[in-house]
């Protein structure tokens, strides 16, 4: 059996190992487009803010003696398995090849060889698409022009680290979400002078209630980001190749390091040249299997769909662990076995600066948007005892149902692993728990990590309390 | 109606306030043996060891208004509600007051007013006796020689500090458990040099499972606390009425400071004069309402057992968060209204110099000993991306029902409130999930906060793995 593999990253990777794990006997090619595969691409932010371990020191997942075969540079880092490693696993990986075409009837890809510039047919028995995302730009955005970015390769992230020491000094950075904000932060600590243009009201308009993304600007003004709200890209200025400014919807704004991070769409030409399904999100339809609506083409990763635990809707979020966790189960299945995505609830977070902010289901807003009757509380405490010496403040909110109060979802803002919490509620949306069922739990209390009624404790009373009094 | 509650720490103060808030017509009395109510006893000590809030600081939950009949004392920042708050809510606080006896009969309390020395008869229409533990002492051992110590209540901390301040150098600790580990700490931070002296093979030994006690060992150790096991104390020596070492079955070791914490005891002489029945743990047997064997009265906190829902057993655990979860039970059952104690999942959590320890549900020892059919998996790995520049290893054990997979516990040590995600497991056995679930759910992910697949989700897939062979 031959199981190809197009997109040599995340879900893809992922695949391709189980798939050979599973099938010893099958064969398992990787198509992958660029040099890079299986790298952390959520880690690019880090390293460009430097706040990685140095390469080969403890605690680095990459033993030195697979580095051979990655490249030398400071993203190497990121790399979970190099291709030597990949092959050692009895997994053909072909870099700098890019699947042009794909022929479902006949079962064949049309591949080119950068390299060489050859195209040739490939046949597969089971196809995996895994091609991901790319960054959404505005369609005049110059290909060309120095130093204005997107971040969402190595090679993009490269292009950035150029641009900053080739002297680098005003960033403006388009978009205020998870890649925005982490950047913002980034940029500051190389240095740069920052300015975020966001187009909402507030930053993290997607991930969170208006009162919590009020937290979020506050943590950016007072790291000393000039943020403008309500403010769109409307052009660029440059002055020989290099890019000067941008213009925006409230005037010019002077950059020599320009970043657009406005969001992704998720990569579908191969799928729709394949014939398959997209969904009303405008990725591929998967069901639990991670099979695509044509037969024995599966997808996996950023370019899928997911089902929504929570609000059992087809959604289309792409991040890490959900793609990790689809190539899984593709690869098990398009070797025979019997693995299925179990959907996700829509856990996410992201730190800025010295604010840890955390969300897991559905926020008010997504909630009320779905027809659904919920109810919020919000409670600020702290994440250890009050009187203990490190206690820093923590914000939840807790959605729920009302009437049955099921809880709905979280949003966890505080300092460090304090939100990680987040998780606990995960767990509880998973299990479709209620604030009922929270406010009994046995949770870890001494002073060094919470008070005696945790935060997500109170929460649940409170959750109570707001929908007793209606 | 009047309720009287003997005992104003952790359950008895919650219960006052939740039978006040519930029936504003009952008079609710609370009779305190000691100065003090309502403090968090955990924490006495971070305030030995220095690491508390300066008092009227921000983050200090004692709002400084209320402050006023506090005794001025460093432990007064672990106080909650002052007896003036207590009476705002109308509850009526007798401090300095001991209950020696019960008629259930007639439903009295003979109670010793201590500064006038009177005793006078009180009647009750319910009682809850909210009484504690007190240390475990050897018999022989004397209560007045100075630099000898117990640490439960204030009045010990108060003693402990005295000894400090007169100039104590070199300290024994008799005892390897919680309040030991956490004095250790302390003491050391306070400049003694500390010699802890544990009965069994290795400390933490009824908390943890034989591979993670050997953490806590090496912890010690790299921290320079002169750790002695396998040895029991035999006998002091003293001169001029002040301790100057400890006899040991090993020897003797010098010291003018000893703290003796080899466990506690329910305190149960009243429930026994009242005929309340013990359980096989020999502390109080209340059902879900808190309701002891005898009508009218109920039990609260550290005296009573508690349902484990893992094991389904009655176990007695004193902790801080059962003890008020039980009191707002009890209250407002007292009071008429309805509510039932949920049971716990036996999670404990403690921080001992920079190691962080969490434990939930039944270690494999206790599956074992209870007949269970369990099989546990250990992994480690990192809190955050490997490649982050603060990753720092995290331990977690896990423990499932051979077969089902059901979550039976789980251990993890860390660093931090890494640990924090025991809470993860204490919801899944909440909701007596298996390793399968855990394994599918959607766990928050960036590298500041984890790995993409968190240690939690990693060790749910060597548990499956170690069921399959096994």
């Amino acid at each position: 059996m031959r199981i190809v593999v197009v997109g040599g990253v995340a879900a893809g990777m992922s695949a391709a190992s189980r798939a050979r794990r599973q099938n010893p006997a099958a064969e398992v090619v990787v198509f992958e487009r660029g040099d890079w595969i299986s790298y952390g691409a959520c880690g690019l932010p880090y390293v460009i803010g430097g706040e990685v371990q140095e390469r080969r020191t403890q605690g680095n997942h990459v033993p030195e003696s697979t580095l051979q075969d990655v490249p030398d540079d400071e993203f190497g880092v990121l790399v979970a398995r190099t291709p030597d490693q990949m092959r050692g696993q009895g997994v053909s990986v072909r870099l700098n090849h890019e699947v042009l075409g794909v022929d479902a009837r006949a079962a064949t890809l049309s591949v080119l060889d950068r390299s060489s510039g050859r195209t040739v047919q490939e046949p597969y028995d089971r196809l995996l698409l895994a091609t991901g995302v790319a960054p959404v730009r505005p369609d005049w955005l110059p290909d060309t022009l120095q130093g204005v970015h997107v971040l969402r390769d190595i090679p993009d992230a490269q292009g950035i680290e150029a641009t900053l020491r080739g002297g680098a000094k005003r960033a403006a950075i388009v978009g205020g979400g998870y890649i925005g904000l982490e950047m913002a932060e980034a940029l500051k600590r190389r240095g740069l002078s920052v300015v975020m243009l966001e187009a909402g009201p507030e930053p993290a308009g997607r991930m969170l209630d208006p009162v919590n993304r009020r937290l979020v600007r506050e943590e950016l003004e007072r790291q000393g980001i000039d943020l403008r709200t309500g403010v769109t890209l409307e052009g660029l200025s440059a002055k020989d190749g290099r890019v000067t400014g941008v213009q925006t919807s409230a005037g010019r704004v002077r950059a020599d390091l320009v970043l657009v991070a406005v969001g992704v769409r998720p990569k579908v030409e191969l799928a729709q040249a394949a014939g398959v399904r997209l969904g009303h999100t405008g990725a591929v339809r998967v069901n639990a299997s991670q099979q695509t609506s044509v037969a024995g083409i599966y997808a996996a990763g950023d370019n899928c769909e997911s089902l929504h635990r929570v609000s059992r809707r087809r959604v289309h979020i792409p991040l890490g662990l959900t793609a990790n966790r689809m190539g899984r189960v593709a690869g098990v299945n398009m070797a025979g076995g019997e693995a299925r995505f179990p959907g996700i609830v829509g856990t996410g977070i992201f730190r800025v600066f010295d604010l840890s902010v955390a969300r897991t289901g559905l926020t008010q807003q997504e909630a009320d948007s779905y027809g659904l009757k919920a109810v919020s509380a919000d409670v600020k405490s702290s994440d250890h005892a009050g009187y203990y010496a490190d206690a820093r403040p923590i914000w939840v909110r807790l959605t729920a149902e009302q009437g049955s109060g099921r809880l709905l979802g979280a949003q966890i803002l505080g300092h460090g692993d304090a939100v990680k919490r987040i998780d606990v509620i995960a767990a509880l949306l998973h299990s479709r728990a209620s604030v009922h069922d929270l406010e009994d739990m046995d949770l870890a209390y001494a002073p060094p990590f919470s008070s005696v009624w945790d935060v997500l404790l109170v929460a649940a009373g409170k959750v109570k309390k707001v929908m007793r009094e209606g």
